[in-house]
């Protein structure tokens, strides 16, 4: 079925859930009214629906390919991209002086979604170049700021990361490609990257590469990491894109979902490239990405939770199968329990999915603005909780959504196995949510807890101050704050053995939370018939997650290696 | 990595958890001793090991395609199903007088597990044939038996099941296929079929499928449904194929896995048919193989989660990443307490789904030869929890898989993706998780529950004996049966708004009776550490399931498809 931008949802989560009247009162945002924001979110609704959504199914069924050394993109995505850069969607939140819209990041994370749900693999490519354009306005050199900021606002280039490397995942630290001085305020970039989305294309001028390196007197580890910037065809002073840098797309990797993106192995050979930043900065510099970056990824689930519920309610809608178990039902699979139970749940966690990104897009909007530390405290505690519940979330809904196709499920045609495969690397990339969780009980906890706890006083405040309709959130939250004191008593790798359900949990708690907001503001309704069962369905398992977040590593490490295998 | 197939731990869990011996000690499996039984398992993994495993990925790139009307299969498959044929794996259960093996439904829920292990796609084949074999054993006249079963045991012939049609899923009394008697005993099959598995192939001389049809006189609904044998060429007396039957394959079906198992529309044009059982029986004989079927399928998660607990397991101990937080580590990632939390759930449940089909397997062999009704409704419980927890953990096992695998796994080379896909079907096809749940809920609680009350009293007897090893388990089954008497409360379509987490939750409960077996049966050891880690972790889930499986429906319905759809 095709897909519906959900920009009245997106509109009263602002309004009613996360409070973004807060991001239009400071001054850099006072021109992002409620009703700019609606006209630029209706505008790209039409474009992801009419435009983006169509090259969904294409961009699985046609792969980006391989010839020759060049990326051949699937049917339809030049023109796809053409309309994203032509809407300023790759530069949304990026400085006016350089062409971008100078919005704020929750309008970013709306649009965003919306392009994720109509064709997620294509969707990569924009969030990419925002992620970049961020960098460098953080970093750069003006020069390379008034050269590259105006091609990629205006989308003629795009951009990517470069930081894996076979022998460097998770411990990026590990790297070995190295950056030479060439003596002419250049360096030569040597090495190879693996897993880099977008890592060319055949509908952008150039495609510009910012790649983590180390330099001759680099320490190991991750303080000797340096950030450049490496372009595919080297720009002249006009920004005229001229002769071929040293550097090639090896080969694109097969994968489970995302056909339509290419995921790369590059090959640096010699590469010119700029220092961005400080020398030995490279960490830094990614550091002040990632927040966004991990918020990315995040509404990557939330996209596929929504458009797989679409998907699954249309199929169930439509679908006339056995005898109605209700009177007045519609004679559909609509009207069995179960069927019922699996789509409100969907429904259910999708909304604390986009409450849960938007909520930490304002905090992040609030805290650039203000540098208020509690509010830059409070993102950081919600990033990886955003990271690992959206993207859990886009896997569990996509996994129903199959499930209430039934048969019709297994079969690609029906596009619901998509939504499946397509899903699943958000769970792993921009740290897998393992290591989110690591970085929630650590990281994040090295306050002693006193961000984590002002969320939870949040939630209770709010939850007492609704009355019975806030009762289970309650008790949640009480359970929630018994568990993070559980976890600050712990040493790290204790932690750590708990981390993912601790995680999970703050999840469930927060969605109750957005849930109760949405019951609030709408008195008795669905939202509220909508809330009601999350808190008494979803949250159900918080006590067994905060039970198993508090069992420490002993249990598991009493099992050898030999044990497992064995 | 290779495929090594579990026979010490299938054994173990034979002789120590579901107690193999009472099989043996009947007179009709009085042969099947624990070492025939051994041997043969031997013989089985070697199989699996070395001609099946290596067709799983070659199944997988190269999917069985129709060419002309002719279904070729992977390269490989018509050598592997040889050997299949051989060891006499489609007919393990069948009467020795046809050149069955004779050996109980426990020993071929075993070598299923194995060759679903290797490659699930080449399995269904001889799964298929298992269950057309016991059909036609318990409801074909003598002379059909004489004809049919020596040409399927010996594999030179394999069997269908056909069932669905596009307007009748799992509503199949809505079924629309017709029956006309010609005159001489035989009668004219003419309507279509979908998601036939194996509906044609390239390495059998005869294909034979079990269609439900309707006679002329069929009443509607599942009453007036008759079961037919329609071979695809029609033998003569001495069992020659001669002519080709008035029946083709229209079209396979693009699966999101599966793909070296060719899922067809079937149509049948007049095609001869033999009636199967009694005119309008045709319910009951489906009934009769319905057990077994589910069990089978079951198996299919239980052998992908087997395969994808290896797999990961040797990749997390060859994958070297980042500090090891522990001391006298491996210096791989299994030194991570999340990825041992990991590994261990995968094991853990494993387990727990390999006990659960064997248990059922040797209640239905107890059942069969003993015909004691407590074991009949026994293993009748069991069924749907073991179909729907089996493919549950095969689903979520193969997930966690991937998730170990970090970027790799969303890499097809890898291979943890394709067990991703291959089980994904399972959950859904024998009947949708979901409809087992309303079949535990339901049908199997119409006799008051008193078998599951049975079920819950052999856990929590079990659980006290053993004392404060036992002491997590005695809580799990005090809550698991204050939620069945609140089940038994509730009217039906109530029950069902909570069937699934129920099921869940009763399964996580024998789950922990199994490894408290194992514990028992060891002393102290490995198993007993894993034991105690899936009663912590996995049990933990528990009283968050029953709280959900007591809600009812109401809260459903009270979103109207208009709010969802909202």
């Amino acid at each position: 079925m095709p897909y519906r931008a959900p920009v009245p949802e997106i509109t009263f989560c602002l309004e009613h859930v996360v409070g973004y009247a807060r991001v239009t009162e400071t001054d850099r945002f006072s021109d992002a009214t409620p009703e700019t924001v609606s006209a630029l979110l209706t505008e790209a609704g039409r474009i992801c629906e009419e435009v983006l959504a169509p090259l969904n199914r294409a961009g699985d069924l046609h792969p980006t390919t391989l010839e020759n050394g060049v990326v051949r993109t699937p049917p339809g995505y030049a023109e796809g991209y053409r309309a994203i850069a032509e809407a300023g969607f790759a530069a949304i939140t990026a400085d006016p002086h350089y062409g971008g819209l100078g919005l704020p990041q929750t309008v970013a994370t709306a649009v965003n979604e919306m392009m994720g749900s109509a064709c997620l693999a294509l969707q990569m490519n924009p969030l990419m170049t925002q992620g970049q354009i961020e960098a460098l306005e953080h970093h750069a050199s003006d020069e390379i700021k008034a050269l590259y900021l105006p091609k990629l606002t205006s989308g003629e280039w795009c951009g990517t990361m470069n930081l894996t490397e076979p022998q460097a995942g998770s411990d990026v630290g590990a790297l070995k490609t190295r950056a030479e001085p060439k003596g002419d305020g250049t360096y030569a970039i040597t090495g190879q990257k693996i897993y880099i989305s977008w890592g060319d294309n055949d509908f952008t001028e150039n495609v510009c590469h910012l790649v983590l390196a180390r330099l001759p007197d680099g320490a190991p580890g991750t303080k000797g990491i340096s950030l450049f910037l490496v372009p595919k065809r080297i720009p002249d002073a006009d920004g005229t894109p001229g002769i071929a840098n040293s550097l090639k797309v090896v080969s694109l990797e097969h994968k489970l979902g995302l056909h339509g993106s290419p995921t790369c192995v590059m090959q640096y050979e010699g590469a010119t490239g700029w220092l961005v930043g400080e020398p030995h900065g490279g960490i830094a510099a990614m550091f002040t990405m990632m927040n966004n970056a991990r918020l990315g990824v995040g509404v990557h689930g939330l996209s596929i939770a929504e458009a797989a519920t679409q998907h699954a309610l249309a199929y169930a809608a439509d679908r006339v199968q056995g005898r109605s178990p209700i009177e007045n039902g519609t004679g559909t699979i609509l009207d069995h329990a179960d069927v019922r139970r699996m789509l409100t749940g969907m429904k259910a966690e999708t909304f604390a999915a986009r409450a849960l990104a938007l909520d930490l897009a304002v905090s992040i909007d609030l805290a650039n603005v203000t540098g208020d530390p509690a509010m830059t405290a409070r993102a950081a505690v919600l990033t990886p909780i955003c990271k690992a519940y959206g993207t859990d979330t886009g896997i569990s809904v996509a996994d129903t959504g199959i499930q209430v196709h039934g048969g019709m499920g297994f079969i690609e045609e029906t596009g619901a196995a998509q939504f499946y495969r397509d899903g699943r690397v958000s769970a792993i990339y921009e740290g897998t949510n393992g290591i989110q969780a690591m970085d929630l009980t650590g990281r994040k906890m090295m306050d002693g807890g006193v961000a984590a706890h002002a969320l939870i006083d949040e939630i209770e405040a709010e939850a007492k101050a609704a009355g019975a309709r806030g009762a289970l959130l309650v008790a949640t939250a009480g359970e929630l704050r018994a568990a993070t004191d559980r976890m600050l008593s712990l040493d790290l790798n204790d932690r750590f053995a708990g981390a993912v359900p601790y995680q999970h949990a703050f999840a469930l708690a927060l969605g109750g939370l957005y849930h109760l907001r949405a019951a609030q503001a709408e008195g008795e309704g669905p939202r509220t018939r909508l809330a009601q069962s999350f808190m008494a369905r979803q949250m159900a398992a918080v006590p067994g997650l905060l039970a198993e977040a508090g069992l420490g590593a002993a249990d598991l490490y009493a099992l050898s290696p030999e044990d497992l295998v064995a």
